[in-house]
């Protein structure tokens, strides 16, 4: 597996935009299942190989990305998928037959066999519902023209979970809301969200911890709803939330300057220092450096820079950036020596 | 008052010698009285205020120092010089005829009128024993053949407290040990040195907390002692202590090398760019520094630079280096901007 791949960030990702300082990511996913096939439950081992194959031979001829069998990675490549992202939780584990396709970019996953038959997944940094949805359904169309879509004519798309029933789809966000966390506010608003019909998640999605001021937002139904709609509620439900962070960043920068120059300057400080650190103390001196970043307090640090340490900082990522395989105490080591390289030390008294 | 003169960090300070890491500063004090006035408590407005002239006639003539009336100091004035070491808390009430002498280096003192009539007090980085007795004793004779001091032949010099009775005199040593803090072995160690009749203290004296992994070594007993003696323990006791902190800070530099060069070099990043910092962190990342300059991790700083700031970050020293009166939170930032210009500030992000 080619590991350094995964971890350059996807095009437009070098913008120091101040809305893709708060809008981190965006992710579309379908989920969809062949009428000819059994279900995940009810699934025998030929059923799972035929699946492969299917998919195998329709997404081959895509754009030169790459078909992995799940079962041949070892478990630190798995993990390192699923910190960029690509696959979910569920596909850690390697006792069934499924694959992995990723388009070159890097910002398109069909997971097979996952759930339900496919996982088609695009994601891109900012906010890019309109690319990310064009790229994913060009090629659940080209699919769908070899093998018929399990599709109930009242329903819509039949999936393993009753919950994605509908159109299949999830649409999320990425939001770095460290203003809203700041004054207390975040809370409020994302009762609102949910009130909206969203669902509120860690950075790392289903189960994780709120972490770094990061808040997952994605549609929490998906019957009887269309795919526009699904998108153009999340993206309204964002740009107000991104109005209301950028209120409070300015009622709490002009209240508390220094406080907040402070805590930009030693988060730089600290990861061009440091000779130890572990992946949440990144996360958090990140989210500061996000946020200078965004009021414009640092100039010479960009985004993409930002985004690539939290990516390649991840347990599995930096073992595989070094390619090498280490100990909890020696990655928080190598991680230090990666970043304080990715962002230039400053200072000169290191006795190496 | 001429209040940087008191900030200039005293001769021989600018040695980087390991020994003088550890042994931050040493002092002597001699407590004398006169036997042709009246004790403290019994002392009257008149009688203050010819000790008061009695010493002046005497010192003026001594290098071309400073005769300070405490009365005509503010509040500000006085905490400076006990920041600085030249006065004792009680010095800080107003309430009585007062004086002090120091001398032009700043590194003797004589407080008129505290609790004996004379402290002879002499003060220096490093261990510095020999030097510092010589000044003081110096001073004590040329006062002695002008006023006879009160002396009895079997206890010796007579004080208004018993514990000072006998040599009258007091020297300690402020030692710097984060190995053995490190190791956990700095209770047993500070409990052998009380055995051996001496008082441990934090930086600040009497009543201070322990705070940089600093501790004040002075001898407890006076009486029956000789004034060489009390200095040779000290002396041989500081030894001992300093090869134990030595060993325990090989141990650990071995074992956790990680670990300490990234607690010194994170705290020398932060010193660099913070931009609010309390008396009580700066005094906490001093230490890892003065670590690090101990075992020649960080080459770039002098000892002289970490006493200087040490000193100045006080709260009241800082307000007097700028010549303003900050409030609490003002005085927090701009005592991160003296550190920052005194370090020489790293990062090119600044808005100023």
């Amino acid at each position: 597996m080619n590991n350094i791949r995964w971890l350059i960030p996807p095009q437009g990702s070098k913008s120091t935009n101040c809305d893709d300082e708060i809008v981190v990511s965006s992710r579309i996913r379908l989920a969809r299942n062949f009428s000819e096939l059994p279900f995940e439950m009810k699934m025998k081992p030929k059923d799972a190989q035929r699946l492969l194959g299917l998919v195998r031979s329709i997404v081959d001829a895509n754009d030169g990305g790459e078909f992995i069998i799940m079962k041949r990675l070892s478990l630190l490549e798995r993990e390192s998928l699923l910190e960029c992202h690509l696959i979910s939780p569920d596909f850690l584990k390697a006792d069934r037959q499924s694959g992995l396709y990723v388009n070159h970019a890097g910002n398109l996953s069909v997971m097979i066999n996952e759930e339900d038959h496919l996982r088609i997944q695009c994601l891109s940094y900012g906010l890019a519902f309109a690319r990310l949805s064009t790229l994913a359904f060009e090629l659940e169309e080209r699919i769908g023209n070899e093998v018929q879509y399990a599709f109930h004519d009242q329903y819509g798309y039949i999936t393993s979970c009753p919950t994605n029933i509908g159109t299949g789809m999830r649409a999320s966000v990425l939001l770095h809301l460290p203003g809203l966390v700041f004054t207390n506010e975040v809370e409020k608003v994302l009762k609102g969200a949910v009130q909206l019909g969203m669902a509120v998640r860690g950075i790392y999605g289903e189960g994780s911890e709120i972490k770094g001021s990061m808040f997952q937002i994605s549609n929490q139904h998906t019957l009887g709803l269309k795919e526009e709609d699904i998108m153009e509620t999340i993206v309204k439900l964002t740009h107000m939330i991104m109005d209301i962070e950028k209120k409070a960043r300015d009622v709490i920068f002009e209240k508390a300057r220094h406080e907040f120059e402070d805590k930009i300057f030693r988060s730089i400080a600290v990861l061009r220092s440091a000779r130890i650190i572990s992946t949440d103390e990144v996360l958090n001196l990140l989210s500061a450096v996000r946020f200078g970043i965004g009021v414009g307090v640092i100039k010479d640090i960009g985004l993409d820079v930002v985004n690539e340490i939290l990516l390649v900082s991840r347990p599995a990522n930096i073992q595989l950036y070094f390619n090498e395989v280490f100990e909890e105490h020696e990655r928080d080591i190598r991680r230090a020596d990666y970043i304080r390289q990715r962002l230039g030390e400053k200072t000169a008294n290191s006795r190496q």
